[in-house]
């Protein structure tokens, strides 16, 4: 395909990595990936998201546990990017403003942006360097649970874990759905048949193996949306709850 | 700086670019973009964002009205990312399956999160390829008027606007806070008095000059802050309740 440069050829080679070598990153490559979180683009300026780099092995399981994914614990770093309205509101405090509207949930979903984008540069910089990632959206199985684990003070939230190291393993590249039915034009347009118009993609999948359950293909599109929207987590459904016990003002009438 | 490559290079001279060329972006190189939209990591592999292409001029004046940013109407290709649990919820219903949980504020991160990422990763993919990019947070100005105007059915949701074209500007590079004051090791750490953390960099924005205001220096980050702060927009507060009226449900206690 006519474009493709080195930064896209990684791009279009994504995987996610859960076995890593032992091999810490070095220090200089870690400062690197900070870096590029430095540069990334910010809402309004204001850089309101954070990041809990865990080192301690002891919280590290704490956190798989939460995550009900051991491998957590094993990622050689282990990054949690966090709302952060905190500080900036500190700031404010500081100057004799008192930020209310720091509360507010459009400042809640402005840093929360900030902290995805973040994210995702960090991975795509890890990744040039032949590094491997692997999101965490588990660390939400308890985000109560994760904000007083890692001591977030009131207006910071937890987004996504991020874990990041040499890869050890080589999984498949995992099918994907066909843009046209993820694109639309000037407005959302939606299909008759989503079976029909997915029928190939669901065969596809099955061709697809997973590498934490090696033994067979994994089930098709379709069947894995059923399991899971069955799965429920009362913790994660009541999320809400959570971010206005951090302070925030849901401001829901 | 050691293990700097092409990929990294350009994520630390991102800048946000505002004015384009007439150019538009050759097909192949918007679906190259797309193609990255595709690959882009995505929780539990459930492709639940979706983005609307605007090439509508007068859709895209009604945009560029609710952004309060003239400038977004000017953007060779607009982009909008949207939560979307409504394909899945489909695909479900088509299987019998009544997704009830489709409406939980969990998924309704999951998805944002993966439209963040995805933006990201079509920002970087953008860059590399000499585009310049612009985010648009502002879309959320009037969230509900976005829902209209893209014709968003229940379970969808916009989270941001993205602006690609090539460069007409050249701006300076923002300055940003140090990484020190942004990335703590295992727990969160306030500091005692911040406006003494950034006194350099507050000094440093005052050499920083917006191309949007090019005849004087921006202001200190502190104040900034307090500028942001201070400005109220209740439509962006109250923005859980039109998440609401999406469909979602908000299990507020």
């Amino acid at each position: 395909m006519e474009g493709i440069n080195e930064t896209i050829q990684k791009q279009l080679e994504h995987r996610t990595i859960r076995e890593f070598k032992g091999q810490k990153i070095p220090e200089e490559v870690f400062k690197l990936l900070m870096e590029v979180a430095r540069r990334t683009a910010t809402s309004t300026g204001m850089q309101a998201c954070s990041i809990i780099r865990v080192t301690d092995r002891e919280l590290k399981k704490k956190i798989a546990e939460i995550c009900n994914q051991e491998y957590v614990a094993r990622a050689p770093e282990l990054l949690i990017f966090i709302v952060d309205q905190y500080r900036n509101c500190q700031i404010a405090k500081e100057k004799n403003y008192t930020a209310e509207t720091a509360r507010d949930m459009d400042r809640f979903f402005a840093a929360f942006t900030d902290a995805c984008i973040t994210a995702q540069n960090v991975v795509t910089a890890a990744e040039s360097m032949g590094l491997g990632t692997v999101y965490f959206g588990s660390i939400l199985n308890d985000s109560e649970k994760i904000c007083e684990l890692l001591k977030l003070p009131e207006l910071t939230f937890p987004v996504v874990g991020l874990g990041i190291g040499y890869p050890d393993q080589k999984p498949q590249l995992k099918p994907r759905m066909e843009m046209r039915l993820r694109i639309f034009e000037n407005a959302y347009a939606s299909f008759e048949n989503y079976l029909e118009e997915i029928k190939e993609y669901d065969e596809e999948m099955r061709t697809y193996y997973d590498l934490r359950d090696p033994g067979r293909p994994v089930d098709s599109f379709s069947n894995q949306v059923v399991v899971r929207f069955s799965q429920v987590n009362s913790k994660r459904q009541e999320i809400l709850n959570v971010i206005r016990r951090q302070g925030f003002d849901l401001m829901v009438k």
